[in-house]
């Protein structure tokens, strides 16, 4: 027999999305294709028209939504648009039944998603930190990544709707933080394996070598990494515009990560210089470009030096 | 029909190894297999009575060596000691016969093998660049990378006992200099990578995570390095004696990269965190341990922060 905290007390059926733009969209997609009630809601009307167009119910507040749905997933931008669709005016929180489930899926700095649960519980609201990766193509296709944290008979009762929206659940315990610290712990690695490819790059075309042939070598070689094999193709087609990956995302997340690492008293030159490589992208207007920019920028930095 | 610069005018039969450690060592034992006739030196005795041992015929200085071989690989430690044992007492270069080929294997400043090639042209000798990578158990398996560039009518005439000792052979032009290149760029990514996942892992440690599922997210995720999957799991099983690779030898290897990178004008921080970061683990004394040790050495650093 299941155990009593696994034993789905109340059903989840109706799921709503607050920030339908690029991941969000996805998953409203996703939603509708795994046949569950999908309820829309984005400040930008043409984000949630698309969601609607696709098969959602649009909502004209969070609080509207709330009264219509056992479970909101939040794919706002940062945890200031978490605490406003949540707490701000017409949020959810206030209307949300006791038993709903508030799913975070933004990246955020991992105290945030701890610091809601007291705040929520008071409500009768349970919390799972729970952050995606993989981009919108796979939202939409319903296979990207989510890292789960958080109240496991809450997981229990909807864990069967995320992973017809997801290709891989990480199940990453009870407490609501760790899964945020794993996502941030990831895309310090992701930022960094970026920009210092973008470095090395530079340094190769600098020595007048093929920069194909560089990138064929290092996928093959002890210097390969996702980042590099992912991003390198568009770097190398100058193909920046519309992003994949926005540059502005990751100088978000290493950002996080460095205060992370500050916290936990590792003091990393790698997160400094990864902090410093996209803050010099944003600065010289990149923010908006795919991150694979950052190669074209460690170019254009590189000065003084003569070509071999 | 062949063109002439193609055809081997002097067929290459014997070859010789001078520095019969971990890679050269191996190395024999592929040449051996693959039916070479193998000559074998090493200061080290007992290196080279193992090469003896494995089958290749032992010779009591680099000249004697060149007096009985058509070409040479060097594995020796780095390009002081490549220049002793072409140039200096009993060296190899005054001793081979013109349209022999030296194959400088080890790794070195770019700016070394393309020095090599004037003072060895003088003699009739040909150079080939050709770093190789993998380590000592693909080396003695004949699986190991080599990337080489340099004299192409050299590289014809040997390339065939090259493809029998290497899992995967990347010919990569005639200028000397060029297939180090490409191996340094590799390495100080290799290099970066690794002590940017010493970082993450410490701080992800300290946040209370299990290292295990840490790394099995990473893995799956866009964190995900060459090297974060292969030394992860010798870091978390604290495997570091004997080492695969000894720390002391990305340490070199970054240091040549950022030299190279200063020349070519890419000012980049990440280079110079990992020159930090190997010096740190050398200072500690950790150089002769397996480099995974710096996830080790990376805890050991964190201070003054708490744990969540």
């Amino acid at each position: 027999m299941p155990s009593r905290a696994a034993a789905p007390n109340v059903l989840v059926r109706k799921v709503g999305v607050i920030g339908t733009g690029a991941m969000g969209g996805g998953v409203i997609k996703s939603l509708v294709r795994a046949g569950v009630e999908a309820y829309a809601r984005d400040i930008r009307p043409e984000a949630q028209n698309a969601a609607v167009k696709d098969g959602a119910t649009g909502c004209a507040t969070p609080a509207e939504m709330a009264r219509q749905v056992d479970a909101v997933i939040l794919l706002v931008v940062d945890a200031e648009q978490i605490d406003d669709v949540l707490f701000g005016a017409d949020g959810a929180a206030e209307v949300l039944a006791p038993g709903a489930i508030v799913v975070a899926s933004s990246t955020v700095d991992p105290s945030f998603p701890a610091s809601l649960v007291p705040r929520l519980a008071d409500r009768g609201i349970a919390l799972l930190d729970a952050p995606v990766s993989g981009g919108p193509a796979k939202a939409a296709a319903g296979t990207m990544t989510m890292m789960v944290s958080g109240d496991g008979a809450a997981l229990a009762r909807i864990r069967g709707i995320l992973e017809r929206i997801t290709g891989k659940l990480f199940a990453l315990g009870p407490r609501a933080g760790d899964a945020s610290t794993f996502k941030i712990v990831n895309n310090l690695l992701a930022g960094v394996n970026l920009a210092a490819a973008a470095d090395a790059m530079a340094i190769a075309i600098r020595a007048g070598l093929d920069p194909r042939r560089v990138a064929e070598v290092i996928n093959a070689s002890s210097g390969g990494s996702w980042m590099f094999a992912d991003r390198m193709p568009r770097a190398l087609d100058h193909d920046y515009d519309p992003p994949h990956a926005a540059a502005r995302i990751l100088s978000k997340d290493v950002g996080i990560a460095a205060a992370l690492a500050g916290r936990m008293g590792v003091d990393s030159a790698f997160a400094r210089a990864a902090v410093a490589a996209y803050a010099d992208a944003l600065a010289a207007g990149y923010g908006e470009d795919d991150d694979a920019v950052l190669v074209k920028r460690a170019l254009e930095k590189a000065v003084g030096g003569k070509r071999q």
